[in-house]
């Protein structure tokens, strides 16, 4: 491996092996950090424990999908080392050197800025975005399916929101045979619902029709499944909200209902790492490639 | 309830405490026996034990989906009590009666036909196992979500035939985004496999192209998944089949493989059991109300 092009991958959870393996597969040379556990067998992988120089003539670090936690710690499933991302591994970055994560917290983000390192936010981006939404309405569907005791063919179906997300989810549960009806503001968003042959429902209407709905899906991350909402649905109708966190829903009041509402988080890592891992490295290997 | 249009519920599962709820709604009046720990809140169901008149003056007997065992017993969830059908009972219908099932075996037919009752096998018609396909098709699918660890969007499948369930498969998994491939033996229906889209592979080829599936579908009951076509198999990749036991795949071989193989049978029961319910339940009425 020349100096110039060393990538590090600094810890990691499933999605993150997918991804060594594609680099490798392609012809990168990557040092893996935190994968004790893991047996690679592909000569391009190179197996290091932490050490103080890993980043030294670093061409590129990945981080895990999750970014740090607020000390710095990184997901690394397959090691029993702590893996911290701390100021004495990033001073030793080349200043050319571009930091990669899924997403990134204050410590992350004070960090990299702090050391003046170029880095670059994945699920900022809007293509990231809309491939993740594939497996996340995937596997909104397959929680709808397990929770309940009816097909969702011909279920009434509400997606609150026509975002990234929304769309996904609208398209994929129409496919399936639904009675797919979508929530928006948006005017323009109104007539794309339209055209897809799904019904338009506006914000304020949502309490008024909520009774008839089977399963409600929420993208939005502000609270629009208020205790009102929830007061008008059937007993036996289902939540499921991939806003992210804290949600759009009551939760408590949803429970204290009786009515069952999923928060579900992370849907792509745990329904399917490896298209999850295959979306983000297609873009890494595009990023890397356009590096300077 | 006037004599005339006695109906009587022998036994069953949450399927048919939906029908029952249904027959309710529509205003049939029906007698229901096996139900002694299920509470209904319905005037036109009335609750009894099992007694020898239990048949007297009945226009209509409706056994569970799956009919009787070999010894006349019937499935019974919501009692304690074995419910067992026998001469004693059938021998009191009077001449115009009819005695509705799911599936009947050697047993329950030849009771019946000694007593010259007449009756109705209701998954023998098209009707009721082309609506039958959709919870079939979508339980399938959930199987296939929750047994890979990518997305069936952008997949392999093949589904091996194009009857009933394999149309409504196909459909299913192309709507999707699976790359969906169907095998039949049959120019009119590889006509329409092309027109819907799918790709079409003959029976001749499957061995040869096995390799690149990530999931093999199989829907007919005969030997189709042979040790030679498993041999092909891609050692990530998955088999469900929905085949009446035996089934057409060679289990045994492949554990011994290391392929994993799933044979899902009587998915509308377990998976969507209000539809599958619903689905009878719709029949039976029209049915009923046209029995002379």
């Amino acid at each position: 491996m020349t100096k110039e092009n060393k990538i590090v991958i600094f810890g990691g959870d499933q999605r993150t092996v997918h991804m060594i393996q594609q680099f490798a597969a392609f012809g990168l040379e990557v040092i893996v950090v935190g994968f004790d556990e893991m047996h690679f067998n592909h000569e391009n992988i190179t197996r290091e424990v932490v050490k103080d120089s890993i980043f030294q003539d670093a061409k590129a670090v990945i981080l895990p999908v999750g970014g740090t936690d607020g000390r710095g710690e990184v997901v690394a499933l397959f090691t029993t080392d702590k893996l911290i991302l701390t100021h004495s591994y990033i001073e030793q970055l080349p200043s050319h050197a571009v930091v990669y994560t899924g997403i990134a917290n204050n410590y992350l983000v004070d960090l990299l800025e702090k050391h003046h390192i170029h880095y670059n936010i994945l699920f900022n981006r809007n293509d990231v975005a809309i491939l993740n939404s594939i497996p996340t309405a995937e596997g909104t569907l397959q929680i709808a399916m397990e929770q309940t005791n009816h097909t969702i063919h011909q279920s009434e179906i509400v997606i609150v929101g026509f975002g990234r997300i929304g769309i996904t989810m609208a398209r994929l549960f129409k496919a399936v045979g639904a009675k797919t009806t979508v929530v928006t503001r948006n005017a323009d968003e109104k007539a794309r619902i339209i055209e897809m042959g799904c019904s338009f429902l506006s914000f304020e209407s949502l309490e008024k029709h909520m009774h008839r709905f089977d399963i409600c899906i929420n993208t939005v991350p502000s609270l629009i499944v208020t205790k009102n909402v929830i007061d008008q649905m059937n007993a036996q109708s289902l939540i499921i909200d991939v806003a992210s966190a804290p949600g759009g829903v009551d939760f408590s009041y949803a429970k204290q209902s009786g009515i069952r509402a999923v928060h579900a988080l992370g849907i792509p890592g745990k329904t399917a790492p490896i298209t999850a891992g295959h979306i983000l490295a297609d873009i890494l290997v595009d990023l890397m490639s356009n590096q300077s």
